[in-house]
């Protein structure tokens, strides 16, 4: 079978194509067959050196997938051969709160990932997919959705009448659009040009402002909430604009940091968060078990992932390359078997 | 009677000395003999004009008080003549997060404050304190202590086995020491001399860094967790440590903001919020209930308020002075009445 | 003007109308003409003596009602005169968990309810009504509607994609039903007749036990949701339901006890509670910003109550009649002015 | 090396001793030499075939104990050979609340135990143990103590000032006292003697209620609390107390199951819990990072477990009897290995 390999070059790392024999699944073990990946983030940053964390010799990369369940091994009880399944990011954060010993079971990164047409994997992060998701869609689950989720449900979770602030239309703010309206919130958003404030309005943004056009976006926000400001803020821009994200939540209000797709510095006054008594916490990924009860919410709605485009395994480097030209509206999906 | 009222001058505001008629409580209303008040940073930001919210024309200032209860009015029914009582922080805050319509029940500024040998309040904002306690005591508790406890508590309630940081000897560590304590936890501070450091290990801190002598004090305190770090900083600098705070923090942990003591700027990159996993939250004062608990904790382990020095009334405006100073460590109480 | 006092005989009670002079709105007060009141079960059974607290001696009784503003007294803030308003159940419960203190605000019980053409009201228990909701659509909603919204948010807020199980066609499980179906998740009913059944999955419940046809509907529920059980219940029956409630709950579920319609005894044996980790929580009403943030939802979702039928205020005494009848749909509502 | 497996014989099961050869860690797997065992409850009721969830074939009993790691498999990168650790009671329960998957890692119930003299584990069951404490101690935490902890942690975290109520002398009860103090709140305890009484004093327990000699036991805990209640109760004897205990709780307190000592059946009646705002919630062991915090706790203050009697592990049968005899203060250990 075929499966790519991380070949380190210094700090930086080159995904390569091998021939491999299927491997055999060992006890709490599955097998299966990979139908689906999606790229994130942090895959590319692997291949530039710059992820902050020990990464496994020669691994398989990609966190996210999913495929079918070929075999099992000794004691699995979780799931049985003809499953349809997803694979969550590490194989030891179950439940509760991340911890840093689940770094050890973070998949694509310190274990074997999933850009292979075949992979083992610890039954316990497996999770079943419901009949009306496709392969591609689930694969664009386990890392930006799961983060969207967890995020809108961390320090308070979001309510029906309240409001939630998102940037900008990459994979996170969408699927916190998606999920705001199924908690029956209202959802606003910033965005840097009206193509793409369309885009989120046809997603059921309720209101979208470009930051662009309006550099005091903030005082928009503020307009749109009777001057009280939003409950909730998905903060993926980071440095650039959690001052105004600030400024545009009520007194009380929480802001879930989730990127720094604006730069590695910048920061909230302490004054700021002490006179409006806002929480900022960060807020990355999720156990498995937030991971199915995501899945229970998307199959009652029928959440469809919004996918950019699906690239053939053998074109594996224009997934990546289409990930880092940042034009994509949606998850990058690379179909891996049929 | 004798009471102060602010006059205003400008933006800035003068506290002046009066003779006035006994006020009669009305309906819900209970007429206090004020038996000492204690000062906070914010009662001299009035007078200097930088109180970030409107005050009452010509009001009595002070919020922070304790008394005897002389009469009551119509429908009184949580106090009676005779009771020994503090004033919480607002008449309207009476149990849950706060929201910014409490603002009009603000003792002291919105409303009349405890600046004079008798005022009349709403029943809400009393307490009854314990006997072991004194009345100046008792008036150092309403917005340091409350400020410190609501802290430990605000996110995930303090632990038996924790450690928490705090820094500095003003009037909230000093309570988030004592309090800490009491929880069970194990306390580590910064303070910037020996002498401190000394004072703050007789309050039972386990370990002080002078973090003028060691200006890399965050690896201080990831050496004194094992490389851990502490699970809550109870962080009243701001500014100029937020970031070393961060550092000093377990990935999860709380940062709980209650004061800006080094300046109005800095803040803590998103990136370092996220890959940490921390929660930042702005924490001031708190509910009248969370008074009434913390005062059953105090009686319980009878914990006695560090007091700097007690001014008699005609000497209020040494009081304040004393404030300005930045030197007291512990309250600074004035006795309006014996 | 023309109000509703009760009268003592005995431990009984009669409403019985008088004409009465206009009240004056006093500090912190508001003048309000009250446009509709709806009933709730303990107004009735105050009449029958049976209500577990103090009541005023002669008080207008109701709790639940909404109005205009006419004129407000020295230091109000909330609302302003031509407000169209309803009110809290109690005047000093505003927010955080119930004290028995808050009894003393109770309205219609410890203060002066509103079964009259006017009153005055502290300001503290009023909630401005969206304009797309009526008076009498409003003045349904202060005790059945919060409970409802307080249930399905107290331990463990309801999350989309899990299942809640109501009860019956009262006023608090229809309520529950149209909250639920807010909060995007998924509604299991069990009722007493096939009619029930059909007006409820009208009302978007997504699968209706008929507990007279099927005894065993405990056995349904599981298998309505996969052998697993119901996230959360809202138990109004009490006695004679608990027991099936508990095996129809997910290990780990919630069940949120809001009546005993089926009787004072009964119980669930601790042995359950453990072997199911279950939590049992009572939730009666909530405090006056839950109101509101059930109204913010309402508002956006354009819910409207569920009303029985609408009396005129001369026929009050026949409201009464209806509720005690049992038969009603929705909730019972006295038009007191136009 | 020495192992005991249980022998079935239609419902029930006998342990037996046998001679076995060492095992291998797999992937994973750590290998431990076993120096301490402690008995609870349910390793009893397994024998009498009253255990409610499927055990395994031929199993070697025993969920709670201690050790020393004397070699690791593949991947470990918890523990190293040398160190002193003792075993949660799940290898799949790590962090956050109960599933009932966890049950497929349940120690020496689902899978192998640790009454032998060698036994492997995976990794992510072991807890470093503190210096302090002897194995027996160690081998005394994992059920009943994780299970106290827990339970006190649950809905409300106890708070310093807060008072709760325990019952008997057994082991999560003895657990719960010395955890109680340690949280700096107040205990209170009904028992059946004198003796008994005497034994809970010394332990630290505040006040202590014969509830033999004081059937209205429920009158004096509402004295002892000025009329109010306490604010929890760790329930341990369910049918036969329950009822007093939800009596002898404030409005809106908590009433932790954790056993049913007294009963299969009881219950309190929904309108207790409605009327007074109960939440009674079911708490049973806890997760791994739990064990880990309270381990941190105990260490803290030095609490050392109350231990009844020590075994050798020939006598193993001598201590199933005495657990089975009731008469045990504290927890009876067999000692494995030296």
């Amino acid at each position: 079978m075929k499966a790519v390999r991380l070949v380190k070059a210094g700090t930086k790392a080159t995904p390569e194509l091998r021939e491999e024999p299927l491997p055999t699944p060992g006890k709490h073990e599955v097998l299966i067959r990979v139908h689906a990946v999606s790229l994130n983030y942090r895959d590319t940053a692997v291949l530039r050196g710059e992820y902050p964390a020990k990464i496994k010799e020669d691994g398989i990369p990609i966190s996210d997938g999913a495929g079918e369940v070929m075999a099992i091994g000794e004691g699995v009880s979780r799931v049985k051969p003809g499953d349809r399944i997803a694979v969550s990011c590490s194989t030891t954060w179950i439940g509760g709160p991340f911890v840093p010993e689940y770094h050890t079971g973070s998949v694509g990164f310190a274990i074997d990932g999933l850009l292979a047409e075949s992979v083992v994997m610890n039954e316990q992060a497996l999770v079943r997919i419901p009949d009306y998701m496709s392969y591609a869609e689930a694969a664009s689950l386990p890392c930006a959705a799961v983060t969207a989720w967890t995020a809108l449900n961390k320090i308070a979770p979001l309510q029906p009448g309240q409001t939630v602030l998102v940037q900008g239309t990459g994979g996170v703010s969408l699927f916190a659009v998606q999920f705001a309206k199924v908690f029956g919130a209202r959802v606003l958003a910033i965005t840097s040009s009206d193509e793409k404030a369309a885009q989120l309005k046809e997603l059921g943004v309720d209101a979208v402002v470009n930051y662009r056009t309006c550099p005091d976006w903030d005082h928009e926000i503020l307009a749109l909430t009777d001057g009280k400001g939003v409950d909730q803020v998905i903060e993926i821009a980071g440095e650039k604009t959690i001052v105004k994200s600030a400024a545009s939540t009520r007194v009380g209000g929480v802001i879930s940091v989730i990127g720094f797709a604006s730069g590695f510095g910048g920061g909230l006054p302490p004054i700021d968060i002490l006179t409006r008594g806002l929480t900022v916490t960060g807020s990355a990924i999720g156990p498995r078990l937030d991971f199915e009860a995501m899945l229970a919410a998307m199959a009652r709605h029928e959440v469809h992932p919004i996918i950019d485009r699906v690239y053939p395994f053998s074109k594996y480097h224009e997934a990546y390359r289409r990930l880092e030209s940042g034009q994509q509206v949606g998850k990058v999906v690379i179909q891996v078997t049929d």
